[in-house]
């Protein structure tokens, strides 16, 4: 028995409730290396010493190069328990309790794994409308200036004294103008980059968290579109920039103009005084930044005239708006309370509000069920990128990095992570793959139908591309190219298929050297079988698929053959 | 390489800030398996693509069975980290991020693993005085009636309609009396089980949160005790029972009177009405109580009210008190959220007051920095058990048991933990090594000369003994035994030697089938070696010991020899 594979962490990951009556159990064990594993559960207030343990086996749900994870979602007849795990690999069985094996138990029950209490409040739950969602993100500068079209032209304005800017011309009108088209496409959810008054386009160097920007439009344009939105049942989500402010906003003028007698002398994060705002962008500041962005000064958000005051924000925008959720901005750079208060304030007025933090890597700390519901799945997009865009690894090597994505987090959480293949922050994923349309396709089958909210950027649809900032947030392209008309099949095809939104993940093949992936989806024993061929070799359609499924969607599959870059859904019969 | 033994988690105890300018980094890895690891790291918003790397050499810090810790305290040049490891053993090298292995670099800053932002507020701190802190746990009903007495007396008393009751006589008076005892003996801080009014002698079912117990004296007692207790530099903590009350609490009085109606209605958790207390003990009552006992019903700590409740309770012992820290009972049956509001509370009335939880397993979901700064140790007492009382682990078991202990938490975390060998809630520990006060002695003395605060429960010194509850909760033994003396000996070592409350912990000898065990403190230079003979058989004292060291304290150490059960304390020369 591989021992040093064994891993088990209480209260995590591997030990949480999904609701009052049900906990999840994990055990990662090496890859085939163990043929049984058994989760051995009792009372820990149980009136009898020794405890009497109840047990239940345990399955493999996933497994990545390395390790298989084995689980059982127990109906848990105790809200406190112990537990321990019998792991046995044919030759030899061990209990493992309190992170150490053991030949036999013990009559101390506090010396098993402990689940002291499944409490109701700190199990983590999300709004259950990210089943459903397809969220569509506009970055609004670029998107539309009226039906169809996006001016391209520059815009200046006046604000409190400062230019603000956009480049090409996009606004909230111009969003509301083309909700048709949105909807069109299937999406329910907008997401918009920040749409507050700021002084570059990109609207990240905030002025004003009251007001939307000028080149955007007024707060009137933007209370209209969430009023459309919803008449449409589109939801809207907006971006909060909490992190840092613009340079020029009127409490940083403030420090910067009374120094150490400024009111707001401990708004910022490690402020030097006098505060200096350097010319170049190459002198370093003499306070904390975003980045080293002299424009960006870091927000102080553990004082709590800063947190009071982003809560006003957040409140000013769920209660007069009616916004459905936030995105937050630069969210692992900031202290974890101020999110535990913002969630608070957040979810006091409208439950179902929807948070999302902008955490590229594994967003553990912040998904306990006290910060945010969501984060921005970047590794969705990497993953594609690694197998689909660049070919660098095999359909094995994918398992595992999916594998990865589907064990971080309690299962609840899945659901409501924002995968994106692309964003305003990194180059169009079809220029990834050199413009090759097959092999994008690819990967937007799979964002479709891998669990969490499939997330759009605009003009991905169109087939926009772009390496460079300024080329991946170029203008909106408002042809309607065959790119446009595969989204909506493949949103359609999530849309009418309950297995794809809320069903359970399993990889059906995925070979060491092979392209070739399949898996299933499953809920309520409706079967949804998708099958991609990442290579340029024809490739079989396991018989177990194409024997006993329906073909649902397809492009290059028939007689159990599957072309090169050739993809298709079916479902079981 | 054993790859499967490799792990990381960000953002956790393999990854923290100590303070500002510090942070530290572990890997874990199969033990003896690899031959070099080194730490990677850059800045994550460096202004060049790659980011430029700089490598600093990683120790191992600690071993057990299967595993060796490295570690490094980089001291950071950036707020912001992202690193990788790469390890080597002899025949192949890896770089490990995201994760998973890799033969090479990336340009893409966010795959390598991310210390977001080493951030002031989110570094785990505990107060400064648990170094020097020597914990005296006093069950109050048991301890002293007056000066060097206990009478035995059964206390009958009405209190707000209701009885409450001792069994043995102690009052808070008695304590009073008897602090130059307590100083002689070296305490400097007093632990006391709860003294609020309630029911049963133990006091863990609550009337009154505002007032001490009639059996055991009053307000006016207590604030003398506090007061004496800090001008002779001895610190006072106090038990909160926030989990549940008892029955006869008047919140809970008007649930059962008003049912659905009470205004309290919402303060318990899972009523069922009409809110029925059953007569017999065998009996499950209709809520939720402390296990199945009906007199302790639970409390719905997720109610504001109620937080907002004690809240008020844990400043008004803090504010017109001047208690110095809380013993949190049940500490794992209540959401994490009422302790992050308590926290709150008492840390903005005195920033160093003491937050220590009563969980018996591994504390880390509460120990990172925002819930408590200490639980009580039981592993503590669970390995010196089985070395030092039942022998039923050998050296290198005991060093791997102390490895996971030195691991679990952040290291300022350590410093704070509670060491217990005996408590209110189990079997004397003398009682564990049927008497034999030899064995008892040397894990006295690790209890002393480990990392974090030693608790003695009044009576150890005193070689009381008890299997029973009625037994280990007996009165108070009066006499001046040989085991007092020793008490204070190594109480005094410890006080004088800076390394043992503050240094750095190294095992130096802990073979497999052996019972000798050996270890080093150290701080600023000073070496502090102890060496415990945990068997029956003579031993040999490591020469790197022997040689270079003066003997501080010792039993049965001569001429490089240690006799069974023998032990001695060295400083380096």
């Amino acid at each position: 028995m591989n021992y040093e594979a064994i891993l088990h962490v209480p209260l995590s990951n591997y030990a949480y409730g999904t609701d009052e009556e049900h906990i999840v159990f994990r055990l990662r064990t090496a890859r085939n290396d163990i043929k049984s594993c058994i989760l051995h559960y009792g009372d820990r207030s149980c009136r009898q010493t020794p405890v009497l343990f109840s047990e239940l086996p345990m399955q493999v749900i996933a497994s990545d190069t390395l390790f298989d994870y084995y689980e059982v979602k127990l109906r848990t007849p105790y809200t406190r328990v112990c537990y321990y795990f019998e792991v046995s690999d044919g030759k030899e069985s061990k209990l493992y309790y309190a992170d150490d094996f053991h030949t036999g138990l013990t009559d101390e029950r506090s010396e098993y794994y402990q689940f002291p209490f499944n409490r109701k409040e700190d199990i983590a739950e999300v709004p259950k409308w990210v089943n459903d969602a397809i969220v569509y993100n506009i970055f609004p500068d670029s998107f539309a200036t009226g039906y169809r079209f996006i001016s391209g032209c520059k815009c200046e304005k006046q604000y409190q004294g400062h230019l603000v800017s956009g480049k090409n011309g996009g606004t909230i009108g111009g969003i509301l103008e083309n909700l048709d088209y949105i909807q069109d496409l299937g999406a329910n959810c907008i997401y918009l980059n920040p749409i507050f008054a700021a002084g570059e386009y990109h609207k990240y160097d905030l002025l004003d968290y009251f007001h939307v920007d000028p080149c955007f439009g007024t707060n009137e344009d933007f209370h209209l579109l969430v009023q459309t939105c919803h008449q449409r049942d589109i939801r809207v989500i907006i971006d909060g920039v909490f992190n840092h402010c613009g340079w020029n906003f009127s409490v940083f003028e403030d420090v910067v103009k009374n120094g150490e007698q400024s009111k707001y002398k401990d708004w910022f994060y490690k402020l030097q005084f006098p505060v200096i705002r350097p010319d170049n962008m190459e002198d370093y500041p003499n306070y904390s930044c975003f980045g080293y962005e002299r424009k960006m000064p870091k927000m102080n958000t553990s004082n709590p005239e800063v947190i009071a005051y982003f809560q006003k924000v957040c409140s000013y925008w769920i209660k007069n708006f009616d916004i459905d959720g936030w995105r937050l901005d630069a969210a692992n750079e900031i202290n974890f309370d101020f999110w535990r208060m913002f969630r608070k304030t957040a979810k006091a007025l409208k439950p179902d509000c929807l948070l999302i933090g902008e955490i590229w890597e594994s967003a553990y700390p912040w998904l306990h069920g006290d910060q945010f519901d969501s984060a921005m799945n970047y590794d969705m997009r990497k993953n594609c990128r690694d197998f689909f865009a660049l070919e660098q690894i095999d359909a094995a090597q994918f398992e595992s990095r999916i594998t990865n994505m589907l064990i971080r987090y309690p299962e609840q959480m899945l659901y409501a992570q924002l995968n994106v293949l692309d964003t305003h922050d990194v180059p169009r994923f079809l220029s990834l793959c050199n413009g090759n349309q097959e092999k994008f396709r690819l990967a937007v089958v799979f964002l479709f139908t891998f669990i969490g909210i499939p997330s759009v950027f605009y003009g991905d649809e169109q087939a926009i591309q772009g390496i460079t900032e300024e080329d991946y947030r170029q203008v909106m392209s408002w042809k309607n190219t065959k790119m446009v008309e595969f989204y909506k099949n493949i949103i359609q095809i999530r849309k009418s298929n309950l297995a794809l939104r809320e069903g359970k993940f399993q990889t059906v093949k995925a070979k060491k050297n092979s392209r070739l992936f399949a898996f299933v989806r499953e809920k309520n024993k409706q079967l949804i079988y998708v099958i991609l061929n990442a290579g340029n070799r024809e490739e079989t359609v396991p018989t177990e698929i194409c024997e006993k499924a329906d073909v649902l969607f397809q492009e290059g599959v028939s007689d159990g053959k599957i072309v090169p870059y050739g993809f298709a859904i079916f479902q079981k019969k």
